[in-house]
Parts: C-alpha cells; sequence; structure tokens
C-alpha cells in the first residue's frame, strides 16, 4: 500500500481486523496524493515491534504518524512516548462499549504527551487532518485542504 | 497576552470562565517561545464574530487553532468548518457530566471536518500538540518538543 | 417536498443519511397539513449554505426551525445562532454511541441560545412540538394539537 | 412572584429545593417583561394537584409552560399528558449522576407526546426559548430574542 | 390473559410494542397460578385511562401492580402516585441507548413514591417479586417462592 | 434500634458508613410504627454471617427485607439468594462514579432472583415500599401509605 | 473437559449461555496443557453449590479460580467471599448495556475482598492470567507465558 | 519504602500525584509482611524508564507488579507487554470522568495480555490479590490470606 515516493504518513493499527476501517484513511490519503507507509503491530503483544518503529519514525521521513487501535487503545500514547511527532489517534469502535472504551483510552491522554483523536472510526478524517498538519509549514498542502473544503461546499 | 512577533497560534475559547483553564496553554507556548493571539467569542452568541475570526486565521499568519470550549462544545467544529487551518480542540470540564458533553461534542466530528481533541482540560497538551503540528515543517518546532521529551525523561 | 403554501416550517438535517428518520417528521407535518421546507446541509462542511439558510428562515416567512443531525451534532446550534425563531434539535442515532454524543451536542447548549431538543430519532416528536409552538400564537395550529391528542387517546 | 399582567407563562417545578436554580428563568422572563406564575408541586406526591395545573393552563391564558424537575423527572411529561401548550423541560442537577438521569427522563418522551428540553439546569435558556416559542406569533416577542442576541453579540 | 379467578396483579404497559417481552411476566405468573389483569396505555398518550386504572386498582381487588415502559418511562411513577399498591417498574430496553434510559426514568424516582425497579427487560423477575410481595401476608403465596427456589437449585 | 415489637422488617448494610445515609429508612420505619431490626454485614467480609441471617431471616419473623449497599453491591442479590422473602435494594452514592456502579449490580438481577430496586441513596423510599410491601396482605399497613400520600397531596 | 491431571485452576460461570463465550478460556488453558475443572452455577439460583464449591476449592486442588458471569454479576465477588485463592472474573457482555453492568458488578469489589477483573467477554485472557499467577511460585508456568509472548511477537 | 528484604512485589504508579491513595497498598503490604519496591515513572514520560523497570522486573526477583494510574491509564498495559509477570492495575480516581476512563483504559486489554483490574483507587485490594498470587505456590502467603479473612470475619 506504499508509493513510491518517501512516505510522510505513517499509519500504524493494532491488530489487522482494524484494516477495513482504516481504508477510508489511506482511500483519502491516496485521493489527496500523499505517500505513507502502513504497519500492524500490537503495542501490548509486539512493543519491541512497535518501540522499534516510533523511534526511528522521524528519521524514516514522517511528519506525522496515525494510530488506530480498539479497547484499552494504549497505541497513539504509546508510539507518542517515542516520536516527537504529532499523533492522531483513531479510537475503533468495539462491540460491547460502542468505542467509548477506545476513546477514553486514547483521548484522555496525561500532561506532556498529548495524541490527537478524532472520531470513533473517523479514519478519513484521520488523513484530512493529518494533510492539515503538514499544511502548517507547506502550502501545497493547505491547498489540498482548501480545494477539500471546496469541493464538499458544492 | 499576544507576544511582539506575528502570532502562529490562534487560541479562542467560548468564555471567560475557560481562562484560568487555559492559562495551562498559554503557559506552556510562553515557555516554548511560540506567539499566539487569544480570542474570546462565544459560537452561539458572537457567531459573525468568530465566522470572521476563523475565515481570516490563515492570512492573518496563524498556523495552528486552539478552541477550547464546554457543555454543547462546537466551536471547535464551528471554527474548522471555516479555515483550512488545523484546529485542536479542549473540551472544558462541567460541572453535571464532567466533561462528557463537551468532549464528545468535540470529538465525534462528522466526516470531512476534523477536529483534534484533547483531554478534558487538556490545556498544556494542546499547547505541545500545536508545537509538534507546527514541527512538521519546521525542525526548530521539532527540536523544542525533543527538548520538552528530553526534560520530562529526567 | 415542500407544499405549495408558503412554507412555515424549516427543516435541516446534516446528511441525507437522516432523511429516511426525518419522513417520521415530514409526514406529520404534511398529515396536520403544515407547509414546510427542507434542506440538506452539512454545518461543518457547507458552512456558508446554513449561514445564508438560517440568517434568512424568518425573512423567508419561517416560523419554527427544526434540525436533525448526529454524532458532534452542532447543526441546531449553529442555525439558533443565527436566528430569532425557535429551533427544535433531533439528535440522530449513532452506531457507535446510539445517539448520546448527538443528544449532549444538542441539548447542553450553554446559556444565551437555547435549542429545544427532543429524544434520539424523535422526528415524529418534533413536527408535533413545532405545531405546538406554533398554537402560542395561533388557535387553529391548537386545534390540531387538541385533536392529535383526542386520536391518541382513543 | 407573578407580574400583574395575565401570565402567559407557567413555570412548575418538583421541589422548592428548584428553586434557586430556577431564578435564572424568572430573571430572564422579568427582564424581557413576560408576566408569569410560577407553581411547586410533584409529579408524584401532588399528582391531582399537577393534573388540575396543567389541564386549565390553556384557559387560564398560558401560552408556553416550563417545567422543571431531577431524578426520574416525569413532570414535563406529566404536564405535556395534559395540556395541548408546548412543555419546555429543564432537567435538574442530581447529586449522584450529575443530571443525567433527569435528562433522559425527560427527553426521551415517547411518540406523541413530545417536551422541548434544554440543558442541565438550563433555567436562562427556558425563558428565552419561551420567548422564542411565543414569538412564532407575535412580533413584539420575536424582538425582543433579537434584542437579546444583539446584546449577546457585542 | 386474565383467569377467571379476580386478578389480584395488575400488569400495566406503554405500547403493545411491549407485550412480547412482557410475556415472561404473564408467562411467570400463569405458572404459580396468580390471576392478573392487563393493560395497555401510554401515561403521556391516555393520560385519564391510567389515571382511572391506577386509582381504581385497589379497590377492583388488585394488590400488586407491575408496569413496564421504555425511553422516558414515566408510567411505574404516573400509577404509583396514585395507588397504594406497591408498583413494580419494568424498564425497556431501547434500541438506541440500550435502556438506560427506561432504568434511569424508573428507578430514581424522589422521596415519597418508590417503585420497585427490576432489571431492564426483566419480566420474569417482575412476576416474581410480586408473588414474594403477595407473600409478606399469604404464606401460601410464600410456598410459591420457595418452590420455585427449590426447584432452581436442582 | 430495634423496637420492642418482634421486628417484621430486616435492614442489613454492607459498611457502617451507610449508616447515616439509611436513618432515612429507619427514621420513616420508625414515623410509620413498624418494628424493625437492623444489621451491618458485608456479603463479602462476612459471608457466613450474612448467609446466616438471610436464611433464617423469615423464620425470625421478617417479612421485607431491605438491603443497602455501594460499589460493587451484591448484598442484595446475595440476600435474596438466601430467602424466600421480597428484599429491596438501595443502591448506595459512590465517591467515584456516583452510584451507577451499586445501582447495576443490584438492579440487573438475572433470571429468578429479583430484587426490587430504588433510587440512588433512596433509603426513605426503601422504608415506603416496604410498607407498601406488606400491604398487599394487610388492611393497616394500606392505610399507612394512604395516610402518607394523604400528607403529601397538602 | 476437565482433564486428567488433578485441576489447578477452577473455571465458574452463571449460565450455560456463558459456555461458548468461555471457549476462549478452556482452549487457552488446554493449549497451554493447564488441568482444570467447569462449574456451571448461578450465584442467585444455586447460592449453596457456589458455597460448597468456592469452600471446597482450595482442598480440592485449585490454585487459581476464574468466575464469569452477567448483568448484576455477583459470581466473582460469592465465590471470592468463600475462598483465599484468587478470583478472575470474567464480565459478560450483555444485550442491553454492552457488558458496563457486569463490568461494574465485578470490578467495583470493595475493600478487603479483591477480584481480578479482565476485559468484557475476556475468556482467553482470564486463561493467560491464570497462568501468570501460578507463574509467581512456578517456574515452568512462567515459561509457558514467556512462550505465548515469544509466539506473539513474531 | 523499600524493605531490607528481597522485594517480591513490584509497585510502579504513573505519578507522585498516586502516592497518597496508594498508600492503601504499601500499608496493606507492610501489614502482611511482604517485601516490596516502589517506582513512580510515567509510561508516557519516561518509556525507556519504565521500560527498562519492567523488562527486568522478574530477574530482580519480582513475583507480582501492581501499576497505578489515571485518565488514559497506559501504565499497567505498557510494564505488562514487557514482563511475564501478573500486572494488577489500579485505575485511579479522576476529577472530570470519575475514573471511567482510568478503569476502561486498563480493564479493556486486548487479547494476549491482560491485566488484573481491581476498583477505581482500589490500591488495597491490590495489595491482597498480590498475596492471593503469591500464595498459589507458597502456603505461607495463603495463610496471611486466611488470616487476614479470619479478621474480616470478626
Amino acid at each position: 500500500m506504499t508509493e513510491t515516493a518517501t512516505p510522510i504518513v505513517g499509519i500504524i493499527m493494532g491488530s489487522t481486523s482494524d484494516l477495513p476501517t482504516m481504508e477510508g484513511c489511506t482511500k483519502q490519503l491516496e485521493d489527496m496524493g500523499i505517500p505513507y507507509e502502513l504497519k500492524v503491530a500490537s503495542a501490548h503483544r509486539k512493543p519491541l515491534e512497535v518501540h522499534e518503529w516510533a523511534s526511528t519514525a522521524e528519521e524514516r521521513g514522517l511528519r506525522v504518524i496515525i494510530a488506530a487501535a480498539g479497547k484499552a487503545a494504549h497505541l497513539g500514547g504509546v508510539v507518542a512516548a517515542y516520536t516527537p511527532l504529532p499523533v492522531i489517534a483513531v479510537p475503533m469502535k468495539t462491540s460491547d462499549l460502542g468505542g467509548l472504551d477506545s476513546l477514553l483510552s486514547m483521548v484522555q491522554m496525561p500532561s506532556g504527551v498529548p495524541v490527537a483523536t478524532v472520531a470513533i472510526n473517523g479514519a478519513k478524517n484521520a488523513a484530512i487532518l493529518a494533510v492539515q498538519m503538514l499544511g502548517t509549514g507547506d502550502e501545497a498542502m493547505r491547498q489540498k485542504i482548501k480545494d477539500l473544503k471546496a469541493d464538499m461546499a458544492q
């Protein structure tokens, strides 16, 4: 799923079961022409792999990270602990509590280490927010958001 | 509270009662040397003023917006509707539902218009996240986050 | 769906996906012979269109507005900010949190700008409430409510 | 507390303990020059008195009713069952569940009998909403809302 | 569904849609040989009919009342307001909030007028509780409970 | 606290910290002239004592049991498992979740073993409900409820 | 389902309807070669049987107990009251409240009698936790966990 | 706070603000004569320190870990990812959501990596549970629990 250009957005998710929902994110990034890389690794089952992935994210050229996870969704916080990059968290809907558990586990981050949380299953919005973040220092990215907004306003 | 340099972060809040909590945000921005501007205007009581402020945010030189509000906290979403800039939302704690209302009103944004939500009363984290966003295109900003992380790790 | 008489109730909803539920509203208005107009526009994706629609609602002859939206449901509040007319909010059921997010986003309006919130998916009741509101100054409208109540009591 | 003019808004609350909160409502009505009557009677402890009060509300000249109650807050629904007038419900904050119980007991009305619910402890907004309702058939009332909105926008 | 003996338990529910769930109640009463009567009437749509039914319940020979309703479930409280008999409330599961609304609307009764609330959709348990109540003054009833308990313990 | 007459209501609570709240119950029983006994024993810390107390409740002459407990409030269910008598549960308010935990732990009893749950901290209502239960077979008890209702209606 | 070796883990559940979910637990124990015994008995419907089973658990050779139940899920607490062994609680998902009721009924145990609660429907994790507990005094058990972790990290 | 004997229980908490609550844990361990070590380190602010502490916990001689944290409380899960030892999680009460956020962030762990969650602020119970776990392979530990239970039953 990675494009040939150097990825600038890194997507990580806790389980392959999150993939169908996160297609809303990858599709939106593709539509906006943003090269990304995609990783599936649980913060709890593969902590070293996540640690390695997050710690090297900046030097690999990533500028924004999107983390999707469900239930006691620590992935966003764990990644944020190991990188200076902004981390967008997508709480996955859960079959029992509807995703309230995922949401609170992600958004209620303690002082010092924020994650930028979007709606439950808000995969597409995570992609848009990533481009908005990139747009803080890149007019072309900001233009993509303006185009998107113009499209929506039709 | 605005520094002499051109503000690059805009803070808007729905009520002056949000000011004490949001000092955690302004203080953190000041500590990191980020020039900001600060606005108090309710999305519901002063919609045109908010509209004007948000619509001109980019051309005034802002690169990130932080919106704080409580209860049916529409401010983040309303601002996000009028600007291509990324919007960070800080849900205010409420005296009856503890801020669950503010949180859901902010984070559950529909497709197309994300807001980056942090914890209830997460004022300081909003500032850090703003700098992380700026860091996507500005190494000096990224360095500020690295310094902060190094400090915290002591 | 607009009748030939000048509409006195305006219905606005955030998404076409709200239409099937809101048929409970339009059908009830039709049964009671109330001319209405219907608009689909997201407060976040088409803010200017919503602004325009709400700002001119009174001069177009509307007397009551019904706003339906889901998730971070700002539509009711945004419309209420731009019109002196009473706004009835219908929180849409959501697939993850059941509509608790929509409900709190609508009902917890801050001081100065109320919206009259009905039950989650309470489309039919929104229509009845609109007629009750119209009945404050119009005996014929009040009679429609009395007839409805008499029917229900059978 | 009733003014000399014939009351057009009736306020009923379940307990004298609701009075301090509801002063936000009576003060707002007084500020807007709306004559009102005020009644304290529990739907459960004095059902016949409530029945009588609600059943005769219209003929006494009332045009809108505001009902405030807490916990299993049936007062709004009970009054609405006995009158064709629109009923605004103010859910009272509770010491254990914060008012979520009052809110759900009021807003989730079944099909056929709506109550127009405002925020938990939203006493002032109930008054404003009442005047908005009266404004559907009375330009002077609508003007009061326009004046209020202009004041807030300053 | 009423047996030939004089009913001693009265079952009332807000809607015919509650009937399938409440068969768990009627079946249990039939299994235990308890004559009952059954009424469908909404507290909001047919308030006078409910008033009449509840006010005459004791003189008709009823000794316990079971009230089932959903959403803003006022039926238990409304009936309890008009009768000295104990009222058992069965909160109906709802499609949006799962029945939390029905539960809080029933159980959180204010001081002076209790209703004995059982689990969401707890129709069978309502029947057993009714017989336990009857058993306070009737050894034969208490024996039915003992037999039931002995059966369950097998 | 036990009166000289044979107690017919047994009150049990999980902790001495529940006593101040439960005075609302004992006072109401005393006002209505109902002899009661009172026991403090945790279902978890003193299970055998609770077992013994509940198993012999009927033969000691009790006709109704009131159980008060907080948090994972099993006391009502545990007592109900060991006695054919009706058990009224009073969920205690908790300092973290407001009593929602106590409420759900009590009211959501599985099929076969109901407990009659009243409001969070609903101590007085538990007493009234106990007398209503006794009234199913005792006209004097029913008269006490009628007197209470008449008093409240003043 | 009991293996030939003396069981060291005892699984108890409130209803046969919990069996399909709890197969995630038994399968995991089998995969790790842990002999277990399995019991179905409701704390409320068969209290003496549960009492007997729990009181003799230690002398039968059990070292850890896993208790699964739903709704007002007292089973974990009731078993814990009668045994010095550690008790792991598995809250069952419920059809109305999603398992929030089961979770709070289990995890919010009062001081003195803990139960080790895992996720809603967390059957497999209960098995792993049981082996971790056994591993406090048994290196072979700890090795099983290390092997499991190594497997997951692949 | 570490005793002279080699610690067998490791306590870790996310912030010094958790210390007063966790004294209920250390005091209980001291009362039972259990040597422990105590660490304060946030999973997010000091991830490497937590990683190091957790990874070496077993070889340092620890047999059980107790992790206390609040809000998006990842500490328990992060520690559990790096050690084969059982991890007991104590969700800290929070000032806005009462600890529901901490609880869900801890208990809802995904498959493969359980944490044994106790009640919100359940510090003392965490200590007791730790000793119960140690008791699976150590009769002296089990005896401490029996003594505690005997004391409580007085």
